[in-house]
């Protein structure tokens, strides 16, 4: 919670109370100049869509392979499914749902924060989110800022469904088509569809490689087929500037018919606008979902900018509550969700309303409290895996991952950007696993959320010796503050607080950090719980999860001499891996194959193992784990100061240490294995008399 | 055990007792005329072996595919190896084996007996059994007698590492290319060489393709490479018609030069003969294993008749002792065992012995006998998997089988035996699998090792009703004898007696038969026993198993429907797949999904789960099953007889089921299922006021 709320508050420095940026407009104010569809209507026409050499519409050819042998157990049908069909199963079910609407950041930090926020956000279980496009900020670029990247990192990195807008003007059609490979290219499967603002303040039609997001929905089905799902924006309140508000529809329908699959519309302020106009559609024949653009009032110059821009009306009833307390920020975000929440529980007892949409401005709490008031919050989403999955079309299939990665998922995706084939059902002998070199790019995900300052107070303006970094390391897993003062949240293996799994292990872990077992990972064992359990569960319900036992750390030459030792007395119990930075390294695992340590066991299911302790890619993880020690941590002192000394001597001479306890039923031994080499190092020297 | 005493005898009157077929004789009498070799040796000439497009020698390849992502677990290295690397591991490890030489049988129900023998003494873990040679028999043909394809039975429907004798003498070249060709696509790796007899009794040079065995070493290795491991034949006597003793031995050496990777010996009476041998061997540059023929005594005839074409001298001392109980088949057996045991444990203690090879006469009792007392008979041999794997090198990888054929190994490994990859690791949704039909060839393995009449004395000479059928089914679970005292020792679906783990379910099966729910299949559930279980284990030492619990059987469509009522209470805990013989399905499983019902963890490796319940498969076996009906019981009987009408109402209008409790933690509720299920059959009518 500690980190939540620090984080919210950096959300609000960064988008700037009551000044809306620009950017979010771009698709709230796309409706201001929308003009008559005059392009033959595609569904009616003559054109059949253009063959896509680059498989666009294969997606036939993609399930066929999906039903070979060695394809995916669909754990999550919702993995599988395009975004469409995800709704019309919602829609079948009953189940509502809710999207959240993202712009992208102005700065590289802003980026940073961004995606820490989709993580959050993502935890409650939106739908899908989506991100809006300004066409001045470099959308389609590989800049960490941009539409594109933003867009691309939620799909791959957060493993969320994302929308990307797409606007239509001022561009020529190679250019949005360079857009749509590229987005395609980077695993992203759904488009909203926009004209956007012309340049000048007077339209003129020339301009435009498109005139009309009709044109740009019909580019994209005659492009790419059927790859994309298609989004457009409707109007509930008709358009100021439009001839009518009949004229509008049939716009929309126009959309519609050229292929889009939902529509989004614009914010209002009465739930009887929308429904209305979700009447006015359907007696128009537009049978697709619709979905409401909900805006909870955050501010009042958030709003009155708004308002401005968008030449809505606000109801005078609401004016007169927000006046009187227009300086007060705390009872206009209250009003806000207030009214949000009333207005969603209108639109959500019509039965015309299968999900709600919510424009967040980018930030948390309002739309969480209205989200979580209406119950559609999911405080404790299943799991569908013990990590977090990835979007990309190409990983629906992963199922088993290297533990060595649970703390850093997104390093792991990077790293494996580039693979053709996911490990499926098993992580198989890979001799040679292609992981990607820890680059440029990658630092972004390598960079810590926190700031320089804040690192260096947790941990430690100067350190003294190896002792200091044990101290860390300690204070890390008891959050008790250090000397000075300040708790430490995160380590250099891990951005976030200790896992809740973990914390069934705290007492052990502070034990053997205080003596320089430097843990980074661990999972207890479990033998046979449902795979409902809030903290160990995942996965379908009615199953069962297991674990072997995990712990991986750190530890100093002289320690390992003493655990290799011990460790002949736990064969063949423990599997252990043991490495330095220059690559030296003992095991003992049996023909350097990988051990499965999560598994489960599901109703009408093949066995489902997505975490193994792989001896090879273990050598991959080492050249990250001990990296992150420079990279992060030394890298905060000065050079040749005693701090960075005492950082590169652990560096050079430590060793990185996994062990893995293969007899789950039976009490963990890899404490009594770490206590008997605790013992071994205490022992007085035998001496020869 | 009243099984094995049975077919024991069987093999007696098969045998023929004190008359060796002569086929048996081909490589104990090939050593007779043995004449210098003189082409020049391939090791040290200068033609290369030529490559060979077949793709024999790309062993390295094949290696290579080993290491993809999705390959084997390497649960049992063994099932990897190749024949001269399981005897270096063997020889390195100090585990001596033992191996197992069979002749071919005359006739068709001989090769069905063979077969069986093989199944036996396969589980007593021979490291391999040999195949003789005999060209008067047609031995490279289809038929089901040849050497050929009891070889390729061996290996493929029995997983016993076999190795097929060849002789060169009276062949062309391209007969013998042939014939190897067709060894290696069956799967058969490993050739004894020999020169076999030629067919005048005056040896003429002229009339053999090769003239020694040499030859044909050097033929294979230039044919096919590295791909067979070839053995030939040493002579620790001497030869009675060789120039020397010294020549022999020099011979042997061109031999083992010329390619091949162990020698077997001719038999002999004494241990130091074999010592002195091997010394003798070891001395002119002989490096490869030696392995001595044993030749437990079984019979005075067979003792006579041997002495007779071997020209081996049988020592005076024996003589002395067998002379006088010569007409004592029984002493003279114990005799034979008991000398052999003496011998063995001689050459076994000298250390200059890795493994022994016995001539069994294709009898069990005495070579099993020698071997128990020895303790190399393995009496509980490790399962690598739940299910009797092939030593098909194509199948070496396959780990997971649906569970229908768990009574019918051999019927699985058939009907898929086309198939050019095989599952590892997992199922999949393999949505057309391609079983291979049930042609003629297949009818030799849905044969019955039982006689027509002998089955129509357990199964009814006369079935009056349904009821009758009833019967059956219980007297074969209960192993009480029928109304003719008769016990039923196997069914058309289970060719053997009850599985130890299935008469875990004794009680409970017995039950439900009585009343028409007839069972063909099941398993208990296990949560996590060792995987050293004398009775539900299997896989490497140290693991863990488990099972969910299974029912299959036939039942009527009155009870069919009473079952789907019940069922619906026990959604989503159990997975069922119900159909009749016209194919009109109904199933719970959850997108035709496969379920894993027996998995396996161990230590430093992934998850192993080598049953699985198959919805698309099952429609497959359901073919099988049903037919069974017919083939194996309704053509017992005349046409139109009342037996055979029953028989025919049940294959036309019972429904095949199968149960799957996922919960394996929990007690099997199966057995409610069944029983909830009578309940509401024997439920009084609902009647209406």
């Amino acid at each position: 919670m500690i980190k939540v709320t620090a984080l919210t508050l950096q959300c609000h420095d960064d988008c700037v109370r009551g000044n809306i940026p620009r950017p979010n407009l771009t698709f709230t104010l796309c409706f201001l100049k929308t003009m008559v569809n005059q392009v033959q209507r595609m569904d009616g026409g003559s054109q059949a869509p253009k063959s896509d050499s680059s498989g666009a519409s294969n997606s036939g050819g993609e399930s066929s392979k999906e039903s070979s042998r060695c394809s995916t157990p669909l754990l999550d049908a919702d993995r599988a499914d395009r975004l469409r069909e995800k709704m019309k199963r919602r829609i079948e079910s009953g189940d509502r749902w809710f999207s959240l609407e993202f712009f992208p950041p102005r700065t590289s930090s802003g980026a940073v924060n961004l995606i820490s926020r989709f993580d959050r956000m993502g935890s409650g279980g939106p739908l899908f989110i989506d991100i809006t496009w300004h066409p001045a900020g470099d959308p389609g670029s590989d800049k960490e800022t941009s539409s594109m990247m933003i867009a691309s990192t939620a799909v791959n990195y957060c493993g969320l469904e994302s929308v990307l807008h797409l606007t239509c003007c001022n561009q020529t059609k190679d250019q949005i088509t360079a857009h749509l490979a590229k987005a395609k290219r980077l695993g992203l499967k759904n488009i909203m569809a926009l004209r956007g603002d012309p340049l000048a303040d007077v339209w003129e039609e020339e301009e435009c490689g498109f005139n009309y997001a009709t044109d740009l929905v019909k580019h994209i089905r005659w492009e790419f087929g059927d790859y994309f799902d298609i989004c457009v924006a409707g109007y509930p309140t008709g358009h100021p500037e439009a001839e009518s508000y009949e004229a509008d529809l049939k716009y929309l329908k126009e959309k519609v018919d050229a292929g889009a699959d939902f529509v989004i519309t614009q914010l209002f302020f009465r739930a009887e606008t929308f429904l209305k106009f979700v009447k006015d559609c359907r007696a128009v024949g537009i049978t697709c979902p619709i979905l409401p653009g909900i805006f909870p009032i955050q501010g009042y110059q958030s709003l009155r900018q708004l308002v401005k821009l968008s030449k809505l009306e606000v109801p005078e009833a609401m004016m007169q509550v927000i006046e009187p307390i227009k300086d007060n920020d705390a009872a206009i975000r209250n009003y806000g969700i207030q009214q949000a929440v009333d207005m969603c529980k209108v639109l959500l007892q019509s039965g015309d309303v299968p999900g709600l949409h919510f424009y967040t401005l980018n930030r948390e709490v309002a739309t969480m409290e209205v989200l979580k008031q209406l119950g559609l919050w999911n405080e404790d989403p299943r799991r569908p895996l013990p990590w977090a999955v990835s979007a990309h079309p190409k990983r629906k299939v992963e199922d088993v991952r290297p533990i060595f990665w649970a703390s850093r998922p997104k390093s792991y995706i990077y790293r494996t950007q580039e693979w053709d084939e996911f490990p499926n059902g098993r992580w198989g002998n890979s001799s040679s696993p292609a992981f990607g070199e820890l680059n440029d790019y990658y630092l972004f995900y390598l960079k810590s959320k926190s700031s320089k300052e804040a690192l260096v107070k947790m941990w430690g303006e100067e350190l003294m010796s190896e002792e200091s970094v044990f101290e860390v390391f300690t204070n890390y897993i008891t959050t008790q503050p250090n000397r000075n003062g300040h708790k430490v949240m995160c380590l250099p293996w891990n951005d976030d607080p200790l896992a809740p799994e973990t914390n069934l292990l705290k007492g052990e872990l502070e034990k053997v950090n205080r003596r320089g077992v430097l843990t980074i990972n661990s999972q207890p064992n479990i033998n046979g719980k449902p795979s409902s359990d809030p903290i160990v569960g995942w996965g379908p319900p009615g199953g069962y999860v297991f674990q072997k036992a995990y712990l991986e750390f750190f530890t100093s030459s002289e320690n390992v001499t003493a655990l290799l030792k011990v460790l002949k007395k736990y064969e063949p119990r423990v599997n252990y891996h043991i490495v330095n930075v220059q690559g030296k390294n003992i095991t003992n695992a049996p023909e350097m194959q990988p051990n499965a340590v999560t598994w489960g066991i599901f109703p009408g299911r093949e066995i489902v193992q997505p975490t193994v302790v792989d001896p090879v890619s273990f050598m991959y993880w080492k050249d990250e784990a001990f990296g992150l020690w420079i990279e992060q941590w030394a890298k905060l002192y000065e050079d040749e100061s005693p701090s960075r000394m005492i950082i590169q001597y652990i560096h050079d001479n430590y060793y990185l240490v996994n062990l893995v306890d293969n007899d789950f039923p039976l009490e963990n031994c890899l404490w009594q294995v770490i206590d008997d080499m605790f013992d071994l190092l205490d022992a007085p020297p035998v001496t020869v008399e």
